[in-house]
């Protein structure tokens, strides 16, 4: 478990008001995992210079590499490039060549180059500047040379002469690490126990995802891997369907208490849904992926037919590959999924060769004109029924020229409830030409969420009428 | 600024590898801040005892009120509810009210209720349990009334004996704020300098967002609304399209100075917009809402026609409610969104009253057959191209019967590029009975990034579109 520990701190009184998802830290985990770099802790902090302090001393001493994203925009509420620059003891000066990008950004959008813009070109004197080829605010680097666990209990001095002084760029014997919390810390801090100089890496990126990504891809990943060696960090997954967690359990039991200590097996259950992921550590990587992919082997075997896919994939990329596998093509005919599975099916690169399109017949009309939904049908039954699903999958069989057919009608809440269609009441249909399979669901969720299950479930309706074939 | 404090710890693996995207920390911000309740820090650990504990000692320390959520489930990976019950000296009972439903549960799924599920009916004996209609794990919620403030520099002392030996449950004077760092704290750590006797709270819910979403709902808003008393906190938002951050930050300079001190802006910029946000705090909740009324309507006059709304709402309810205020049907005509757009237009409710559905044309079949795009429009121009997008147009107001359609089609990458139409390159047509606009982008970003993109600014292209009506 010697592998290097990172932590990512996001800034921004927009991650704590709840007004934006952050999508960032899972990226950048993926992407660190994969050189075998492991995520020990994420902080989301606002746009306080006493909370990014407090958050960089403390993260700082309980990492190897420290990553910063958010808070490098150009107007007033950016408060960390300034902030940066004191606490690693650099002046901000006037980048050359992120001026001469800003100013081609803006010549090029037809902008004048603000006075304030010019801020946006400055960086801390001592930092490497990490190119933005997508937007305006580059990112740093700072990196700190045999870095050197200090005694126990030197900490709070250190910590605090650190924040009244801003560091000096060298600062070597000005931190520690959480020496002081030892008893308390285990594998999950890598290299916290060590006492070997160690370098430190801090980057700091901005928030906008697209512009952290490139740095991440074009700057940071590859000035890691170079300058880390660690373990290899695999992953296999299965993707289970149609049972639960506890009957997972119990049917693996025997096999998850043999893993050996550098094998972990974590259940991450979902909207209908389990997977089961293996995590392993080991110098060896070939034979680490082997053993893993024994295991997982077992584990598919033991589980039977609920075993949908052994790669972490999602739904519509299990999907498409049996289509793909089978040289079939799939039709939508979506009404209260609006357009959702169709989003989702084209999120797979590749899928025209296996999906045609979808009508979204949110209108009885639309399922009427375009579907041939007959109106005596909705009439007599509704909107909302298994003969409307039924009609509505084999127009799309017809309209979109396809093998198969997936149409779904619901109520999804929170208004358009009756009695005797509920909110939350979906019909699906699957249809090839020789047969029309139905389903009644009933999700008891919010609007947002019943759209996801009814789409979730679709899918796996389909999976399964494929599979049958 | 005195609002109460709360930090979201959030337990799994899985946020650390990035396997999953924590969308409940933003859910559990957005509802406590309607309370007046403060989210002044994230953070996310692993399932190691080690880590969650660290936490705990941190987290506890600093705020008011800390909300866990994730660690909850039946199976061994999860050991958060015994480590729980430990850390507030508790033993686990089985709650016979839990187990009743679990029961019940397991009988309406028609699953065998085994001995491992009886664990999932067990609770540690000195909390109150939070029901949890929609799943199998409680919440839980420890009160520790009169936490009282200790002097500085007592803090390592307290921590470390209070994880040697388990809190007692009333625990006063074991535990301490972080009174020896108060040189760094501000206004967003509120009540940390009070030395009046106070009440923590912390509360733990499983990490299924629709689970937690019903524990929050039911049992923990609810509580803390009656519990703590709080100055209000408001927000005024204006959604701008079409500028970037300087360009705003100039035209609203003077004003953004002159705001007091109690009213803060902040600017979130995203796809093609830029959203700025008052946040005003205030005992008095009418006189600050009108306030930063006031505030917001001198900002919307000062940026003029690039304010597309005054709410924090997305470009989907813009739309939507500029084509109900008309009485006007929209249409789409979609092939590399994949129904994205439709998507995203349905998930406001009451979508149905302007929105008759899409047609997602993936192939080119689709295109000629149902939207009646001629064939030697492809051939001649090719299936991404001003003439195709605006026969799609054309086809969609027909064939959905709308008074206005929009036409997406485009090569979202990572594949699909000629040297003519590069990946990224997306054409779209805007057209109502007499018009047809049409526009051509580029998009640099990923498959996923250029969808979103293309999705945005093409109802963005609606909104101009009807706004010039």
């Amino acid at each position: 478990m010697s592998n290097i520990a990172a932590v990512i701190i996001t800034i921004g009184d927009e991650l704590l008001i709840g007004q934006t998802i952050d999508t960032n830290s899972a990226w950048i985990a993926r992407h660190l995992n994969e050189l075998g770099i492991d995520v020990v802790r994420r902080v989301a902090v606002g746009d306080s210079k006493a909370s990014i302090i407090k958050a960089l001393d403390e993260e700082i001493a309980g990492a190897t590499i420290v990553l910063i994203t958010g808070g490098l925009g150009p107007t007033s509420d950016d408060i960390t490039k300034p902030l940066l620059a004191e606490y690693f003891g650099g002046k901000l000066v006037v980048n050359e060549r992120v001026l001469a990008h800003l100013k081609d950004i803006f010549t090029k959008r037809n902008r004048p180059f603000l006075e304030r813009n010019m801020k946006q070109a400055e960086v801390p004197e001592n930092c490497t500047v990490l190119f933005n080829r997508m937007g305006t605010a580059p990112g740093m680097m700072w990196e700190i040379p045999n870095f050197k666990s200090q005694t126990p209990n030197s900490k709070d001095e250190n910590i605090k002469s650190a924040v009244r002084e801003p560091f000096n760029y060298t600062f070597n014997e000005t931190l520690t690490e959480h020496a002081d919390k030892s008893d308390k810390e285990s594998g999950s801090f890598g290299n916290a126990h060590d006492d070997t100089p160690k370098e430190k890496v801090i980057i700091a990126m901005p928030g906008v995802p697209f512009e952290m990504i490139s740095i991440m891809q074009d700057e940071v990943l590859p000035r890691l891997r170079e300058q880390f060696f660690s373990d290899a960090l695999l992953h296999r997954t299965i993707v289970t369907a149609g049972e639960g967690e506890s009957f997972i359990a119990e049917k693996i039991q025997a096999l998850e208490e043999a893993l050996p200590a550098h094998i972990k097996l974590a259940y991450l259950p979902d909207a209908g849904m389990v997977k089961l992921r293996l995590t392993g550590r080991s110098r060896d990587k070939e034979l680490l992926a082997s053993e893993l992919e024994m295991r997982q082997g077992e584990m598919a075997a033991l589980l039977g037919d609920i075993v949908v896919a052994r790669d972490d994939y999602p739904m519509e990329k299990i999907i498409g590959d049996a289509l793909l596998a089978n040289g079939k093509m799939l039709g939508l005919a979506e009404s209260c999924t609006g357009g959702f599975i169709g989003h989702l099916i084209t999120q797979v690169n590749g899928s025209s060769k296996y999906f045609n399109g979808s009508i979204v017949s949110y209108s009885n009309e639309v399922k009427q004109n375009v579907l041939g939904v007959k109106p005596e049908t909705i009439e007599t039954y509704g909107a909302v029924s298994e003969q409307t699903v039924s009609e509505m999958a084999k127009g799309a069989l017809r309209v979109l020229d396809s093998d198969y057919a997936l149409a779904v009608s619901g109520v999804l809440g929170p208004d358009g409830g009756t009695e005797r269609v509920p909110v939350g009441t979906v019909w699906m249909a699957v249809a090839d030409k020789e047969t029309v399979k139905t389903k009644e669901f009933r999700f008891h969720y919010n609007r947002q969420q019943n759209k996801e299950m009814a789409a979730r479930m679709g899918m796996l309706m389909v999976f399964k009428f494929l599979s049958r074939k």
